[in-house]
């Protein structure tokens, strides 16, 4: 992340390192309360965009899961880090971060992801890497489980972990949500929520947190018929496509394809994952990353766990690079087979042929704190004309601004203060985010509702006070119109519906 | 909980045992989609009610803290419960329980509650209790810290812990958050989410769990001025107190008091605290639970922690007895100078007058998943007229109801679903949570909708071809009115404000 960003994000409460009053934990960020807004609403966006309208329903799972389940679903064997410590000083690495810093792939260099132990010592060897630390010689590469691990009951308990994603409380309520929801398929179950994965180093800020926000959906479906109702609706809307072969040959260059042809290409393995990756580029684009930052790259086989049918992640450049902000999976029907394995039930639905099918599951799952640093990232704009030269501020969507207007009084003196107090308390009543300030300059208080991207002011001067007007100031040209107080709530819906963000 | 209630709750998803699948861990509950729209429904309106109009922030911070912090705020020596083993089966039992259950005062007794595990020792052998499942001896009563501990780092962490309250974050960030607001008491910081308490045996289903939400609000104020800007809007405002003299009595006598009046009265401690009484008391009557089952019970001396300012739950009557759903604490400024006091960092904020402080705290902090449940057994409503006889459905508030509107076809057929779903699709682009229905005999719809307190059914009937009308159904008559499609979002949206939920 950029720095000028990283220090307003400190200084305007968007993200706080956790327990920073004693030492910060890595891997761990708080949101303030800028942050939590703008999170807030890009989740409730999410809920709208993506639920919402196709009928598909949400649920909420808890965090702490008992062995048993992360067994079944495999996560106890293979959701883990390679790890090698040097012989002499004893600092454990990450065997395959070792491997991408020193050979040219710089860090989104994937070769070494999914690579096994062994696999990961020969390599380490063949290049005769040392510890980075002091020179000594590496030993075995060895293979830690990342999962955070307790004890369920406080005296005699069962063991249990922190999820590691959302997903498995869905493929556990399924059975009983499918048939609350009138035994049908397709049928789409979503959860927005934290997961967790224990670090051994984590780095890179806010990119690999030990404690993150997922926005998951799963869509179970009869594998007979793997089609999404609403295909036509986006089967020609392009996107851009990181093929296997340009990865493999070290090239940037992306193939645009649309929709229709992805799946003809047979680089997405089925209508539903195309229908979703055309609506993930409709919704990174209305959240104002560019067309062109975002690319979906289809993983290499080493990349693909092996029960699955295809995976693809939509990732943003940034600053550092490429960061993934969604991963888009074809489970198959894994997650379901292995638990009904595990559990004895039987966990396959009657179709109304009178067939009985396990059903397949395409997923689409959100980083929620990625997506907001890339947001941040695209959305921060400095400068801007001769009276803006020093200025920053966030090109946030209207719509998903922390708070959509200030109220400030030009004074706080007057009765200027109290009637623009009356005026933060009506907009308020009508539902809007409202930041209200009193405290320093006009001019201070206008930037630092720019840093934090809120797209309207709206000030209580001294004309107010003879005939209840106010001045309306656009964020992203700085111009300012004369409303009546009696039609603002009206006039600032409309502006936010339209995205105005200039006069 | 009702047995009746529990049965939709688990045919309808709105609660669902956690793993039910392999068994289901004692104190966990996963929401389904019906129970999850309800809560986040609940939890934005106390964002609306408590945070947005007072103009409050709320933030989100994470789980896992490590030891240190724990230590700082004393959860570390306190969170815990007294334990006594039976010293022939081995079993171990919770030593405040036991009392409990084997004396007269029943469930609700809090005689046992905060006494040292010497006393509790003392207590049991007083009464010559013995273990419960084999009848022998019991030993001596320990002390079981109930946070659930883990390792932060797989391979050489630290010792870190699932937050037992949502309240910390709030406190290791408040600097931050006063810096950026402006510097200003008093200030308002809150946060919604998810705490842990590792129960040593869970009973009583949803009310005692290991995974609970929490809407925790802190109140910072200068302790000179311990007022609050809008208490004059509540003074008058009247709710029952269950006082320390009537409980000690064993009586269930409340008196009525102003806010005011509980203030002059030194049963709440400031009027900042009878301020958020008076709006917890709105809160829960607009949420559809009865002024009358609704009591401010005043803590007992040996209830309340040492640094307490006074201490004051809201209880609500349900059919098991009454169930804590708020506790309303005056923190003082204990928890900011425990943490100034271990970090070394000065936590004190300078005023206008150029003095320094360490603020105040008044805290009201809610349990979501215990009034979820108050709002269920309020809501539930069973029989009705000659036609409803066996009815069952929940009278939840329109803009509470886990849907608003369901849209149904009367056939699956003549085209009559496809117009259906356009009519749902169009609702759904309006912002409207819409369950579409095609399957089954409409009563049977109905009837399921009524379940899950839905308000307003549309269907589509042969008349909607002709006409594009279709019926709105009341849910709390069962009686129909015809409306035009065309007018149906803002008819909807009018009927939710108005909550008219007859025709």
């Amino acid at each position: 992340m950029k720095q000028e960003i990283m220090e307003i994000a400190l200084k305007r409460s968007i993200f706080i390192p956790s327990n920073e009053l004693y030492s910060p934990t890595g891997g761990f960020y708080d949101y303030g309360y800028v942050g939590k807004a703008l999170k807030r609403k890009l989740e409730d966006f999410w809920r709208k965009f993506f639920l919402k309208r196709d009928g598909y329903l949400e649920i909420e799972s808890v965090y702490i899961l008992p062995e048993v389940v992360l067994k079944a679903s495999g996560h106890l064997s293979c959701f883990g880090d390679p790890v090698v410590e040097c012989t002499k000083c004893k600092k454990k690495f990450r065997a395959d971060h070792l491997l991408e810093e020193k050979t040219s792939g710089g860090f989104h260099d994937k070769r070494w992801e999914g690579m096994k132990p062994e696999q990961l010592t020969n390599e380490l060897k063949q290049r005769n890497l040392k510890c980075p630390e002091c020179g000594g010689a590496l030993g075995e590469v060895g293979w830690f489980n990342l999962m955070f691990k307790t004890n369920i009951g406080p005296i005699e308990g069962t063991t249990g972990y922190l999820r590691p994603e959302t997903a498995q409380g869905i493929f556990l309520n399924f059975q009983r949500i499918f048939r609350s929801h009138g035994s049908k398929l397709p049928i789409g179950i979503a959860q927005i929520g934290k997961s967790f994965r224990n670090e051994i180093s984590p780095r890179q800020g806010l990119v690999r947190l030990r404690e993150f926000s997922q926005m998951e959906l799963e869509y179970f479906f009869n594998p007979n018929s793997p089609t999404h109702p609403k295909f036509k609706e986006v089967e020609n809307e392009k996107f851009r496509v990181y093929t296997r072969e340009e990865q493999k040959k070290g090239s940037e260059r992306c193939v645009e394809l649309t929709a229709r042809e992805s799946v003809e290409k047979k680089i997405v393995p089925n209508e539903i994952m195309a229908y979703f990756m055309a609506r993930e580029m409709q919704f990174y684009t209305k959240l104002g990353i560019p067309y062109d930052a975002l690319r979906f790259r289809h993983m290499l086989p080493e990349e693909t766990p092996h029960y699955s049918g295809g995976n693809i992640d939509l990732e943003v450049k940034v600053s550092s690079g490429w960061v993934e902000v969604i991963g888009n999976a074809y489970r198959t029907d894994y997650d379901l087979r292995s638990h009904s394995k595990a559990s004895g039930k039987d966990l396959s639905v009657l179709l109304e042929d009178g067939s009985k099918i396990i059903p397949h599951v395409v997923e689409p799952s959100f980083g929620v704190d990625r997506t907001l640093l890339c947001v941040l990232e695209h959305c921060y704009r400095k400068g801007g004309g001769a009276e803006r030269r020093d200025w920053e501020w966030f090109d946030f969507p209207a719509f998903l601004s922390p708070f959509e207007v200030a109220v400030l009084p030009l004074m706080k003196k007057d009765g200027l203060d109290g009637k623009a107090s009356e005026v933060a308390e009506r907009l308020r009543e009508e539902g809007f985010d409202v930041f209200y300030d009193e405290t320093g300059s006009i001019g201070k208080r206008y930037a630092r509702q720019d840093e934090i991207g809120t797209p309207y002011c709206v000030t209580v001067d001294y004309q107010t006070l003879k005939d209840e007007t106010v001045t309306v100031r656009f964020r992203n040209d700085g111009k300012q119109a004369r409303e009546e107080i009696q039609k603002l709530p009206e006039k600032l819906w409309l502006f936010i519906k339209g995205n105005k963000l200039c006069l």
